[in-house]
């Protein structure tokens, strides 16, 4: 059991967006993380890709049961069958949810992610939902989210 | 099948928002709807007991397998067992969405019944989140959800 | 809060199986139970126009989101989006389980429904599944349910 | 993506059962596929161990929210919280599924197998259930699940 963290956001995100992923799941694999996400494209994708190539393990839990819905940078794919009510998976599976800029679905993951007693940081975005912490850069969300994760992995 | 309207919200709210929860639910009641909430106390237990004892039909969604958790008002008890994914399903369960004030698990069902393209009607509430149509009366929210779920169910 | 049956069995049984199914949900009915399904057709369909047509109340609990893919018994629709898993919450919502003839979907309830301590009581069906209550005919299998789930409801 | 096998049985099996389990998950991670499993004890902890022990990927999907109580051979935790719901998760992430004895529980992981249209090789084990392939020995019920993975994926 190593420690899991989760990035979540947009599924069709403006390039900029998919740059700040990428260098999050690199960076959360260098420090020999995991990372979880919902699987599909766009920050999913692009977090998927950076911890790959930079050798770390990737977990995509899908809405469907579809395994080959999975983007190819997915090691563990888990196809849940469950639809929307996979985000909550998303989040219990990680110590730590990194936040990126989205629409509903990740609300729906930020919000869910606190109500089960998750740290949440935001990496440029949901400032405005209390309980979010806020991060600048993907140096900082990621070192943010992995102490998180210690603290509350020790209560 | 009977139209059916979730109501969520906090489940310790102050009297006052547990006030308009209990007229939502008798004024729903009275409409002919079926109340679908998640089962439990505050903003549910209210809106369970206007519509339970306007003569109307009230459906709980439980977190966890306890059929006795469920609050005295709600009729059909669904203890699914499922902890937090659970509000997923009360907002598939209805055809829109009425949101009272509450916290990040509020704003987790406001969020999956955005995602899920349900009508979402804040009270006095939820005006920050994007998508969100705003009521400010037991009446006004009532009247503009029973109309969007018409028109959504004729889609 | 009622006394809740499920009524579990092929989604495209032989005439026969679907008179008795019928006939149970009559049954169930009139003993003021409401009957819980999985919502759609064969078994499910026959229960729920059985318990519907004596007044009865029915709720349907369907795999998918749409409300509409239920029968037109169900008066109470839980579109769950669980894919399979929702074959879980139809035993998890009922204080007993009648289970007449089916094929692997049918099994998994009998079987969750045995692991989740439900009386699970076999309508000419599931005798060689050890812990399985037989049951000859709808007047036996309804009288010997209503009675298993009152003393599992004392408990 | 690689080919994931979920191995499924008693949580509290005789000794000669965990032993023929342990030896599964250590030729399913000799030829390269990855362990799925309930996460906890019995079956589920002598595959993990067979399997990590010769340097699998052991993914354990838990039915509650805390992932303390996954066995220490588990390297993917999914803590799902969806109580026995998970069972189906555990079959949806398999491209086969190996069933030892068991229980009732087990008993719902073979039948969701089937009703999902997944093969499901029994080892040893539930020859009375339509469509359980049988196996005798652990390299047997390997070899088997590994082809009927490959059929399965083809598709």
């Amino acid at each position: 059991m190593t420690t899991q963290i989760a990035v979540v956001g947009h599924g069709d995100p403006p390039p900029e967006v998919a740059r700040l992923a990428e260098e999050v799941g690199r960076r959360l694999a260098r420090k020999g993380a995991t990372v979880v996400c919902g699987g599909l494209g766009g920050v999913m994708e692009a977090a998927a890709r950076g911890a790959s190539r930079a050798g770390g393990l990737v977990v995509g839990i899908l809405p469907g049961y579809d395994r080959g819905k999975a983007n190819p940078f997915v090691r563990v794919v888990i196809p849940s069958g469950l639809g929307h009510a996979r985000n909550m998976l998303v989040v219990a599976a990680a110590d730590a949810v990194i936040a990126l800029a989205g629409s509903h679905g990740t609300l729906s993951e930020v919000a869910l992610g606190l109500k089960h007693g998750r740290p949440v940081i935001g990496l440029d975005a949901w400032a405005e939902v209390s309980g979010v912490v806020r991060a600048r850069t993907p140096e900082e969300v990621v070192e943010i989210a992995l102490r998180e994760a210690a603290r509350s992995t020790d209560t």
